[in-house]
């Protein structure tokens, strides 16, 4: 018995369910170019209207995780955990926590994205650390969180390959923002990469892929409904994406923050939300929750992370001494153009303004520039005074008349008082 | 300026309308094989879902339309008219029609298309007169309306270039049973082979593409729209297709019950709708109705058909001496099972029986058998009693036993009485 894409296509169209045998051999065939793309974007559209049912979308994403390798670690005996964010400005979360989930006893097998858009990577980041390398075959992988508990690396050729071509088909036929969509590419990699806890940041605001908070909680539930379904431990926590996160928004600098944070420094918000997501997977794993500010503070966390460094490649020095770090060549205040209350600092437009310096791309085959970037240093609802410096741009000359014209969009001050912004909206799954 | 096709796709997604300068953009690219089929079916499904605004269908027709060549015929010092049907079965109108308007003084270049599914293509039915060449080049085309004032043939590869992939796209894309897309694929056709008044036949019921009344006024109305938009005439005729049209079903019977009609004969059904698209298009003229009837039955309309035939190749003498036609091998008499009022004769289904004979095309690669189809009997809300011959099957022994299958889940017969069925709804436009 085969099936014709076409009559799936009109089945989805119609409102009806794919069942599994269906999703099933479309993702053989599309996988072995026996479906076209022409007809993989028109039923991605017809998703995009008609959404998808809890269980067909709980099928959906297990063809897509079982399109290549599925890694466990069963000869690892402790919780493998693991944390993804839906992506904002100035969000290096993951860098500091993956070390301090190791500390605390978790194996954390973290395969990370690179930053497109407005959005930093994860992995640009560790790349602006002269010479991590974030390649790494399975083998490789597994080898390096045996030995070291943690590793940070880009997904592999041989995970999810469906997910990298449905991804870049997405991408140019308008169906990216579809709940359903975004929740089983994050879920089928997560799925595949051997994983058994998550949590999951689901960003909403101006400078995050969800605009709303009703459209985030649609997504955490997908994606904790997808986890649990296939016997995963999933919390989503939906966090405030208005402003940027951290004072560090560029690579290098970003590595900058997250050596602070892991030396017990660093911004109040990075560092609660780096707390809050270990103790979310040590109290979903039954564990003592005080191990995470406690193998924050006594250096055990920022331990793991020079041993991660080097296990990777990467040079070990420039975390011991981050002055080592090269620098961007010129330094720019952006300073407060009148005297009140910051009510803005849209993270979507200074993203894209550290964009424009070349800190991130606006196409995948555009090269980004690690030491550019700025450090935010007012939050909304703080008080300013006219030339005070909200940011101090870090450039190589790059983009500098482009990135300011975003920055005065980005910035409002107003004379009444404004409350600061909530960094966590809810919690939700396990 | 150039247009980004995914910009294009987001933007119909979301509900908004395409400037003139877009779709003209997008059909440029499209044809240049700069925007990729997976963006254009993408986009169809999302137009499928959203529909198209009254400007931006208009828009849209005339790029399909100006994607070829586009035909006018200034030097032809009368009213260019054609018909056009959205099919059925047992609907051979156009061939008895065009020369009938010719006969009425009108000039009529009459492109049409072939049969695929169910319904029967009015090239099929004419290339069953041996000889007779649809295939016409557009020169040739222009000949032959000059000389004889009708011609009836193929699309030229030249004409709505556009119509043509996007028509094979849309049939694997599941995006066909798009309002705004069939009437600007119609229209785009029409509006290219140079006529001046339209009457459009669009069926509903059983046998039909559309299925409710609603849905065959909105194509009406927006096929209306279009061709007025562009300085045209068009009335549409909404007619009933629940149960076959006429009692000839199959090329060649068709052509002999087409013969009967242009010599003053035929199914009251179909000398109706002859009669009634032909006082349409006299009406819409300015000109005198009682042409109509009184061109078919002097036989001037019979004369035109003949000298057509002639004109494009045909075997005039089959026409003369309609018993030449080849004939089918076998004859089956499909007898009613029991006694009562006909309640139902399914024209989907006796359409597909008859295409299990060879009458028609499960796709575009089958080839068709000329000689085979039925003649049906009776129609719904005649009497009729257990064994009487509801259809002459004339076959050549293939798929017998599937069309017979089909045949039975088609008619039903009742003991209460049972009304016939209306032949005309409503009729709409100029």
């Amino acid at each position: 018995m085969t099936i014709r894409a076409v009559d799936l296509i009109v089945k989805k169209r119609s409102g009806e369910t794919l069942s599994r045998f269906e999703i099933q051999s479309l993702f053989d065939l599309y996988l072995k170019d026996e479906v076209p793309d022409y007809q993989m974007s028109a039923l991605l559209m017809a998703i995009f209207f008609n959404g998808m049912k809890d269980q067909e979308l709980i099928d959906w994403t297990q063809a897509m995780m079982n399109s290549g390798e599925v890694l466990s670690f069963p000869h690892l005996n402790a919780p493998k955990v693991d944390k993804h964010s839906t992506g904002g400005v100035g969000d290096k979360i993951s860098i500091p926590l993956a070390p301090l989930l190791a500390a605390c006893g978790f194996y954390v097998p973290m395969m990370s994205g690179r930053g497109l858009g407005h959005t930093g990577g994860t992995l640009d980041k560790l790349e602006s650390i002269t010479g991590f390398n974030t390649r790494q075959a399975v083998d490789d992988f597994e080898r390096l969180l045996r030995e070291n508990k943690v590793a940070m690396i880009g997904q592999t050729e041989t995970l999810v390959p469906a997910d990298k071509r449905l991804y870049a088909l997405r991408d140019v036929t308008g169906t990216v923002p579809s709940i359903p969509l975004i929740a089983s590419s994050i879920m089928s990699k997560k799925l595949a990469e051997g994983m058994e806890s998550l949590v999951l940041d689901v960003k909403v605001g101006k400078g995050a892929f969800m605009q709303t908070i009703d459209d985030a909680r649609a997504l955490a539930q997908a994606c904790i409904a997808l986890g649990q379904g296939m016997g995963k431990k999933v919390r989503a926590v939906i966090t405030q994406m208005d402003q940027p996160l951290g004072e560090a928004i560029g690579n290098t600098l970003e590595i900058l923050e997250s050596i602070d944070i892991l030396l017990g420094k660093g911004p109040t918000d990075c560092r609660q939300l780096v707390i809050d997501f270990a103790e979310a997977l040590l109290e979903m794993n039954g564990l003592d929750k005080s191990l995470a500010t406690q193998k924050l503070d006594d250096g055990s966390a920022y331990q793991y992370f020079i041993q991660m460094v080097k296990a990777q490649g990467g040079d070990v020095t420039l975390i011991t001494h981050p002055e080592k770090f090269q620098r961007a060549k010129f330094k720019y205040e952006y300073k407060a153009k009148s005297t009140g209350y910051l009510s803005q600092a849209h993270a979507l437009l200074i993203g894209e303004g550290c964009r424009c310096l070349g800190a991130g791309r606006a196409k995948t085959s555009d090269v980004i520039n690690p030491a550019v970037g700025a450090f935010i240093y007012k939050k909304v609802g703080d008080f300013v005074n006219e030339g005070d410096c909200l940011m101090l741009v870090e450039h190589d000359e790059i983009g500098l008349a482009d990135a300011i014209e975003r920055f005065d969009l980005a910035f409002q001050i107003q004379t009444a008082k404004v409350e600061p912004l909530p960094l966590i909206f809810e919690s939700l799954g396990d």
